[in-house]
């Protein structure tokens, strides 16, 4: 048995306002677009409510992410904590703080995230590799790039 | 707003086998003794179970600590989170690893917690000598000091 703790930061500049970056993080049909996994989403976005992101490994095992959200301030910051399951097998307990600083006519996101890795299942290297990837979709989400040409009807 | 975090670890070395000291966390009569902070504790002790332990800040705010046990591995390993909220703000958010190894006749407990604090209504350093006060009960208990001269009924 290993456990292993770490925490990384990440920063990325978006060219909206905080207020739309909050709206990707709030409304499920959004947030689905650019952080669902293709196996199912359901967000229930308030302090106490869960939220439930299943996936598949590369190598085709069920992969659920379970976050409660505990602290929200509008447009302004999201704090939660969530655990992923691969298989049957706890691989990481996580909390993640989102900050969104309003940056000229932009903003500037900074995601922490304090992990704990449970028996090697999981490693710090993917989990910032795999954030980083999902930072990179809410941009594209942000360009309007994920809801298709005919635009987005959920805003 | 800010947003503070850190991570620090405790080492202790009690004299009794993983066993008794995996007991102290498990039973809720026993925890509620060394843990507890006089003003109500409930603990069930089970993965997805819930702790939620009452109390009251120097100056008389009431203070809640809600915990969610996410790892159980008996006589080896506990992993939770725990939000702490004073009046009715958050204060902190953590998650808490509890490893015990053995050490002879006795076991090393190496405590790890990754703390997220929210607008400074909490400090690591407080966070910090807090917990190392309540593993020194954790010793006491250990050692027969908090069940009173007629020993433990619980077990």
């Amino acid at each position: 048995m290993t456990v292993l703790h770490s925490t990384f930061t990440l920063e990325r500049t978006y060219p909206v306002p905080p207020g739309q970056v909050f709206a990707a993080w709030a409304d499920p049909a959004t947030k689905a677009r650019w952080f669902g996994a293709g196996e199912g989403h359901e967000l229930d976005f308030r302090v106490g409510g869960r939220e439930l992101t299943r996936g598949r490994t590369p190598d085709g095992k069920p992969l659920a992410a379970a976050s409660t959200y505990h602290d929200i301030v509008r447009d302004e910051r999201i704090v939660y904590t969530t655990t992923l399951t691969g298989g049957d097998v706890l691989a990481t307990v996580s909390t993640t703080t989102v900050e969104l600083v309003p940056d000229g006519e932009g903003t500037r996101l900074v995601l922490t995230e304090q992990d704990t890795f449970l028996d090697g299942a999981e490693e710090p290297a993917w989990r910032e590799q795999g954030t980083g990837d999902w930072l990179a979709k809410l941009g594209k989400e942000l360009a309007g790039g994920l809801s298709g040409p005919s635009g987005s009807a959920e805003g």
